[in-house]
C-alpha cells in the first residue's frame, strides 16, 4: 500500500480515544487488583471518565431502611463505599460518567435480576423513594467533591432499556417514565447538571430511538445528551465456559451509529446535540476469547479512527477483567472485555489504546488502514494497522510518502504489537494456559506484553520521503518520524565503534 | 551449528556469575542515581558482593586530625559516609568486597594522585596512622554490624600496584611491606578475616605474583585468598573523550589468566587457594563505546562461560555508569564501563548476566557458543551467543539437540538480545546522542532496552528433540525447554479462536 | 502501687499476642483498604496466622456447577478470588488459620442465613459434595502454596455451632456429624494436616465441648487442637446503629475459659492438647463503640497478660473495620471490632498489641496492672495498664523498684497511649463525628493516633532503683530501662547548650 | 497573657514563610540522603525555591578545558550533574534561587578556598571564561527546561563578598566588577531575567550596601532585586567540634535589617525594590547546638513573624544537615544548620516552619509572642510561641478573646512542639548521643519528633470566647478554632460510651 501525504492538506479527525472507559460494577471499583489495573490503564492512556454500572446495587449499600420510633420505615443512605469508590477514581485523575441503575432490592417493584451478580432491573415501587435517593446521592457528592467539579459528571438513566435482560419487559413506557422522574429529580437538584440516555443498545434502536426523542420533545424535555452502545460480532457459538464468534464488517457496525446520529440531528431541538457512545467493543460477552486476540487490537483501531465522527465519546468496554457480569473467570486470559488481563497483564487492545492517545496535531492522511498526523513542520505520527479476518485481504507492505525538509537526517521510531512480537495470550497458551498465575509466570506475561520498539536513520535526499513500514497480519504499528538534531559529543563517532 | 546433548553426560561448569560485582569509588555511593542503578542491578541480577575502590579516600572522611590541648596532633575517625554506605548495600542485599585505599592525604608520604577526584597513591608516612586507621574502621564495622557478618567480608589489600599510577613506581618492595603492615594489622583485630592480595592487573603479572608469593612464604604470611585483574583489548586510539579499540581473542587473555593460577597452584602452601578476579571487562577505560554494544554482551558471555574454571569470583566493572576516574560523563552513552548507563538504562551486557543468573542444575553441553543446563528430567536451559569481530566468523543457526520425553508438548521460551532487539545504543544513536535527556527520551530507551520474549510449541515424536534457534551478529539467546502441563478450561480452545 | 522485682526470680509468662488474628469474611480480604489496614498491622504487630469466616460463601466463588453433555449436574472450582486472598495473605507475611465454612448456596440443605452477608448455615445436602469441595480445595493449595507450606496451616471446622444463628437449629449431632465427615475428608488428602474444633462461643459451652470430647473419644478421632471464643460485655442496649454496653470482671470471663481448659485435660487422650482461642475481645457485637476507646485498650491488655496461661493462641476479633456482618458502616468510628479504624487510623488497642509484641526475655513481675520482662543483666521492658469501669478504681500512680548497675546512668523510655495522649475517637468526637472524612481529616486523625514518646534520664546511686511512671485512666504505658553507653563526641556538652 | 481579636479590624502581615529555603553546596543534591531530607522537607511545607552555594564549584564539573588540534585550550561545559540536580528540584517541585559562584578552579586567578570542600575565591583571571560559562549555562537551562520557566529563577551574584574568606580580600571594587560583568551576561542572554545582589552578611554592611547601590547607580545598572544575610548570636565559645553561643535579642537584629531596607529606599530608583533575605538563622555556625533545639524553634517563630515586613523572601539557611562546609558531621545532631538531622528527623524548627505555612486568612493579632489569622468568619488560625533565653521571662498561659458566634460548640485544636513533647534532640541525648543510628533509633526518634496534637470542645455561649492555651518554655504551638458542623449518626452518642 502507498500512502500519499499532501503538503498542507488537511483532514477531519475527532480524537476522543481518552475521553471515558468502561467498567464492571461500582463495587468491584473496591477491590485491589481493579485498583491496580486501573492505575497501569491511567498511567498509560490516562481517561477523563469512567462509566460502569450497578452505582444503586446492594453491594455498595447506599440504600438502607429503618423503623422509626412510630413504627414507620424511614430511608437512610450510606455513603461510606461510594466515597471509597470516588476517592480512588480521583487518586487516578478520573471522573465517573454516572449511569443511574439498577433498583436497590427495597425499592423495587419486582424481583427480576440480571447477571450473576443479581442486579434487580424493575421500576421502583413508589418513584419518591427512587428520586429521594438520586437527590440525597448529587447532595452528598456536591458537598464531598465540590458544585463546579460534580457538575462535571454527566448523568445516564439506566442501561439498555430496550433489552429485556436488563428493563423487565424493556417496556418503553416505564423506561420513559423513568426517565422523566429522573431527568427533574436531578435537574431540581441543580439545573446545570448534564442529564442524557436512553443508554440502548442495537435492537430495536431506530424505534427506540426515535420514540424516546418525540417523548422528550412531547414533554419539553431538554436533554443534554443523547447514549447509545456498540458490539461488532456474530451470535458466539457456546461451548463450556466461552463463546467463538465472527466479526462483522466494521463499516456495517458504522452504519446503524451514523442513524442514530441522523435521527437525532432530524430533531431540530436536539440537532447536532452531543451523542456518547457509552459502550463499545467487538464482543459483547465476558468471555469470548477474540477480546484478548491480536486481531481484536487491530479491529478497534479502525474504529477508534472513525468514530469521533459522529459521537462525542466512545467508552471501550471495559478497561481491565475484574468483572463478574457471568460469574468469577477462572483463567487470567478468558476472553475478558478488559484492556487489561488479570495478573495486570496488558492485552493487545491495551496498546491500540496507547497508540492513539499519542496522535496529535493536524490530520495529514486517513485511511482504512491508518491515520497520520502532522505536528510542526514536517513532524508526523500515526498509526497503521491491519485487521485480517473471515476471507479479508493481509495487507502487508506499507509505504508512506511524506513531504519532509531537504537534506536532513531522521529519525523513524515504530513501536509494533502483533501476532509476532506482542502476544501475551499466545504465550500464556504456549505455558500451558494455567488458571493461577505463578509470580514469575506473571513477570513472563508482563514481559512478553509490550511492543516492540525500533529506531532507523533516513536519510532525505527529496522533498518527499518514501517510508516503508510492515504491519503484519493482525498487527499495529506506531510510528514517529522526527528529524534529527544530531550534537555528538566531542569525539564520538557510532560508525567507529564497529570498525575495528 | 549442531548441539547435541548426551543424555546423562554432565559437564564441569562453576558459574560463580553473581559472587562480586564493580563499582566506582566508594564515595559516589552516596549519590541517589547511584542507589539507583545499583537496585535495578540487585533486582535482576542479584550480586553477593561489591568491590571498589576509594574506601579510605578524602571525600569518604574516615581520617581526621586534631589537635589536642597538650598540642599534639591526634587522629579521630568518622564513619558518618562509611555507615550510610554499608546501610545502602545492606538494604540491597549486598555485602563489601573490602578493598583497603587509597591514602588520605594526611596520611600520605606523598603527593602523587591518580584520576580526576585524585586518590592518593603513596605509602604511609607512618605505619601506624595506617594500620590504626585500618582496625579502627574494622573495629567499627564489627560493632556495627556484627562480628560474624562482617567476618564474610574478604579484605584486599590496595589495587593493582604494578601500575606506577596506581602506586608510587610501582615499587614491589613498599607494596609488600604495606601488605605485611596491613595484613597484620587485620589479623590482630580479628584472625578470622580473610585477608588477600595482591589485586594486580595484567602488567609485569608473572613476576609480581611469584614475588608476592615468595615474599609471603618467607614471611610466613598465612595469605587467604590471591587476586588480580583481567582486561582484554588492543590499546585504544583516542579522540576527543573516546577512545576506539580492537578485542583480543578471548582464549589469549584467558591463558594469562591460567599463567596465574598455575603460579598459585606451584606454591604448596597455596595451592588450590581461593583466587578472585576482582576486575575483569572487555576494555580498561571508562570512554570506550563498546562497553555499551551487543557486542560487548556477547563477548562476556564467551568469558562467563569460562571464567569459572580457576576462580572463585570474577567481578565485571563494573555495575553503572556513576563513574568519576576520567571525569564526569559528559552523554549518557559514553563508554562506561556499566551494566546500566545513566538514565537507569540497561545495557546489552546487563541481559548477560541476568541469563547466566538464570542458569541453574547440572551442565549438559558447553562450547564457545552455549552454555546448557539440565534441571529435573528433560528441562533444560541455556545461554547461547555470537560475538563477532575482525575476521570471525557469524554462525547464526542452532540446532540443539535434546533427549526428551517423547509424545509430550514441549514450550521453547526464548529471550533474545541483538542488535536487531535490544540495542539502546543504537536508539540513543539514532535519536541524535542527546547528551541530556528529556524524560519521555529515558522512557523510550527503557522500553527499547529490553529482550524480546518469544513461546513456541514442539510436539515431541521421538526421544531426540532438534530446536532450532538463530543467534543474530553479536546476539545473546537465552531459552528454556520444558514439557507443558496444560489445564485447558472447561470448553477453551485456543485453535478455535481464529477459526472464525 | 509499688512493684518490686526480685533479682533471680523468674514467673511464667506465655505470650503468644502475635500467633493469631481475626479478620471479617474472606471475600472482603480482596479489597484495597483490607488490604492496607492488614499492611500497617503487619507492619506494625506482624502476627503469623489470620483467622476469619467465609471461605466456601458465594462471594468467594469456589463452589461452580455446570451440566454435562449426558445432562448431568457436575461440580468444578473456581480459585480465582481464593489465590488472590492467599496471595495477599503471603505477601504480608500472613499464613490462614482455615476455618471450613459456610455453605455455598448450591450444596445446602436449607436456605438459613446469618450477616448481612447471607452466609448459608445449614448442612450440606449431600455430603460428598461437601467434602469434594474441600478436598479439591486443600489439592490446589498444596500445589500452589506447597505441601509443606499448607501443613503448617491448622484447620477448623466451622464456627459457633453452638449458636443457631450459626448453625441450624444449633443441633449438636449434625455439627458431630459435619466435623466427623470433614476431619476424614482432610486426612485422607493429608493426614498430617492439624485439625480441630468445635470453635464454640460461650453459651453451653460445657456441655457442648464435653459432649464433643465424648464424641471424638468414641470415634477415635485423633484430634489435634480444640477452639472456642470469648468475649466479655453484659447484653448491649440497642439504640439506632449502636449498642452500649458494660463490661465484666475479667477474672469472670477468664473462670469460664479455664473451666474449658480443664475439661480437655480431664480426657487422658487430649490431655495438654493445643487449645486456641480463635476469637476474643470485649464485645462480641460490631456496633459497639467500647472497642474504640482507650478503655478497650487497657482491658485488653488485661486479658494478653493472660490468656497465654492456658491457650497456644488467642485472636483479637479482628484486626480491622473492613467488615460487614452488621451491614457496611455508616462513619470511620462507629464501634467496629478492629485494631485500625476505616482510614487505616490505629485505634488504642491496636497499641497494646504493638506494646506486647516487644515483651521480651523472662518474666520478672506480674500483676493484674502489669507485665516485666528482663532481658540480660538488669535491662527491663515492661506494659502497665490501668482500665477504669463501674466502680473499679483509678490507680494513677506505680512505682517500680528494679535491681539495677550501680552508678550507672539508665534511660527511661516510656510510650504512652491514654485518654490525653493518643484518642483518635476523642478527635473525631470534637471535630463533629463525620461520616466520611477528608484528606485533612484522615491526616489528622492519624497524627493524633500515635502514643506519646518520652525519655529520662536515671542516675543510679545503688542497686535498686525506683522507677515512677504515671498510668492515667485506660492509659496503657509500654517502657524500657537500659543503662546508657554514652559515647559523647569530642566537644559536645549537652548541658552547655542550655548555659547560655 | 490575654490577647483580644477586635472583630472587623486586620493587621498587615506578609507571610512568605515558604518561599525560599537555604541548601548546602550544589554537589551534595546528588545525594540520596540529602533528597530524602527535602522530600520530607517538601511534603510537609513545600518551598517554592532554593538557594545554595557552589553551582560552578569543581565537582559540579560543569567547566572544563581541552585542547584543540591547533593546541589552543578551548573551553567546553558539562551539564550532566547540573540536570541531575535540577530534575530532582523539579520532581520535588523546586526552583532554584540561583546563585553564581563560586570560580572554577581553571578560571580563577587565584587559589584562595573556602570551606572543607575548598570553594575558590579568587576573581576570574579573564572575565570572558566566567562569563561565557554563565552564558552557557543560562543558554543550556532553557533550553532544557524552558524560557519562561527559566525566567522565574531569580540570579544572585556571589555569596557575602563583604567576608574575606568569601571573597579575596573583600575586595569591594573588584566585587563590583564581576557584577557589572556578570550582570551584563545574563542580561544579554535574556533581559528579562532577575539579577541582583549583593548577597552580604552583617559585617560592614551598611557602606557596603550604599557603596553597592552609588555604584549601580553610576553605572546605570537596573538592579532587580537586592539582597542581604541575617544571623541572631553572640561569638560561639568553640570546644572541639562544637560551639556554644547565646542569642542576641530579635529587635536587636531586626533593626539592623530595617536599616538596610531603609538605605535601599533612600535610593529613588531602587526604592520599594524587591529585597530577599537569602540566608537567616540563629547561628550562622553549622556546629552549634542550639540549631536543635527547640528554643531555636520559637526564636524563629519570632523572626517569621516579622521578615515579611521588609524582605520578598527570607531563606532558612538550611533545609537538611547533609552539609560538609565544616566537614562532615560525626553525629546526627551536631548542631547543624538543617530543618532535619541526618536520619530524616525533623528538628523543632521544622515544626514552626510548618506551622507557618498553614497561617492564611486576614492576621487579626500580632505580637511578640503570637499570630492570629482569621478565614471566613469566626474561623482562626495561629502560632503562639515561647523562647526563653538569657534572662527573659517564660510566659506561661495565653488566653486569646476570640470573637464567635453564639451558642456553637467549637473545636479547638492545638499542635504542641516543646521541650517536653517533641524534643528528638533529648531524647537522642537520652539514649547516649550516638554517632551512628541503627535502624531502632532511628524509628524512636522520628516518633518522638512529632508535634502533640489534641483537641477539645468549647460550647460558646456568648459572642466573645475566651481560649485558654500554655505555651510551655521554648514551645511553639499552632491552633484551629473552627465552629463544629456535627452529624452524628443515628443512635451515637458519644458520652453514652462512658456512662456504662
Amino acid at each position: 500500500m502507498r500512502y500519499r501525504i499532501e503538503k498542507g492538506k488537511y483532514l477531519p479527525f475527532h480524537n476522543a480515544v481518552d475521553t471515558c472507559i468502561g467498567t464492571g460494577r461500582m463495587g468491584l471499583a473496591l477491590q485491589k487488583e481493579y485498583f491496580e489495573q486501573l492505575k497501569l490503564v491511567q498511567e498509560n492512556i490516562g481517561f477523563q471518565y469512567i462509566r460502569g454500572h450497578g452505582l444503586f446495587c446492594d453491594d455498595m449499600a447506599i440504600y438502607q431502611e429503618y423503623t422509626t420510633g412510630d413504627g414507620e420505615i424511614a430511608a437512610e443512605y450510606n455513603f461510606t463505599y461510594l466515597d471509597m469508590v470516588m476517592d480512588n477514581y480521583k487518586e487516578l485523575g478520573l471522573r465517573p460518567f454516572l449511569e443511574l441503575g439498577f433498583m436497590p432490592y427495597k425499592l423495587a417493584s419486582g424481583t427480576q435480576t440480571v447477571f450473576y451478580w443479581k442486579g434487580n432491573v424493575t421500576p421502583p415501587q413508589k418513584y419518591s423513594g427512587w428520586t429521594n435517593m438520586v437527590q440525597a446521592t448529587l447532595h452528598h457528592l456536591r458537598k464531598r467533591y465540590g458544585v463546579d467539579e460534580v457538575l462535571t459528571w454527566p448523568i445516564e438513566i439506566w442501561n439498555e432499556p430496550n433489552l429485556d435482560v436488563f428493563w423487565e419487559n424493556a417496556d418503553k413506557e416505564k423506561y420513559f417514565k423513568l426517565f422523566q422522574e429522573t431527568f427533574m429529580a436531578v435537574k431540581a437538584v441543580d439545573s446545570r447538571f448534564k442529564v442524557g440516555g436512553p443508554a440502548i443498545c442495537g435492537i430495536d434502536d431506530v424505534s427506540w430511538l426515535k420514540d424516546f426523542l418525540f417523548f422528550c420533545r412531547e414533554k419539553k424535555i431538554a436533554l443534554d445528551f443523547a447514549s447509545r452502545h456498540h458490539y461488532c460480532i456474530n451470535l458466539p457459538k457456546e461451548e463450556g465456559h466461552y463463546g467463538y464468534c465472527g466479526l462483522i464488517d466494521p463499516e456495517e457496525g458504522l452504519l446503524q451509529l451514523w442513524t442514530s446520529r441522523k435521527i437525532i440531528d432530524s430533531f431540530s431541538e436536539y440537532k447536532n446535540m452531543e451523542f456518547h457512545l457509552t459502550e463499545f467493543n467487538t464482543s459483547y460477552s465476558p468471555k469470548t476469547p477474540i477480546h484478548d486476540t491480536n486481531l481484536n487490537a487491530a479491529y478497534i483501531a479502525y474504529l477508534l479512527s472513525r468514530l469521533g465522527e459522529g459521537y462525542a465519546s466512545y467508552s471501550y468496554w471495559t478497561f481491565g477483567d475484574i468483572f463478574e457480569e457471568s460469574g468469577v473467570p477462572f483463567t487470567p486470559f478468558h476472553g475478558g472485555f478488559g484492556l487489561v488481563a488479570n495478573g495486570c497483564i496488558p492485552k493487545p487492545t491495551f496498546w491500540t489504546f496507547v497508540f492513539f492517545k499519542h496522535l496529535k496535531g493536524k490530520c495529514v492522511f486517513k485511511s482504512d488502514h491508518a491515520v497520520i498526523m502532522q505536528q510542526d513542520e514536517n513532524i508526523y505520527n500515526g498509526v497503521l494497522w491491519n485487521p485480517v479476518w473471515g476471507n479479508k485481504e493481509d495487507v502487508f507492505s506499507t509505504v508512506v510518502e511524506c513531504p519532509v525538509n531537504i537534506n536532513t537526517e531522521y529519525c523513524l521510531m515504530t513501536k509494533c504489537v502483533d501476532e509476532r512480537y506482542c502476544n501475551p495470550l499466545k504465550v500464556w497458551h504456549d505455558i500451558g494456559e494455567p488458571a493461577n498465575l505463578t509470580r514469575e509466570q506473571k513477570e513472563l506475561l508482563h514481559n512478553a506484553a509490550k511492543p516492540l520498539i525500533q529506531t532507523s536513520l533516513l536519510h532525505t535526499k527529496a522533498e518527499l520521503l518514501e517510508v516503508e513500514m510492515e504491519v503484519a497480519k493482525n498487527g499495529v504499528i506506531y510510528f514517529e518520524l522526527i528529524p534529527v538534531d544530531r550534537k555528538s559529543d566531542r569525539g564520538y563517532s557510532y560508525e567507529r565503534i564497529f570498525e575495528i
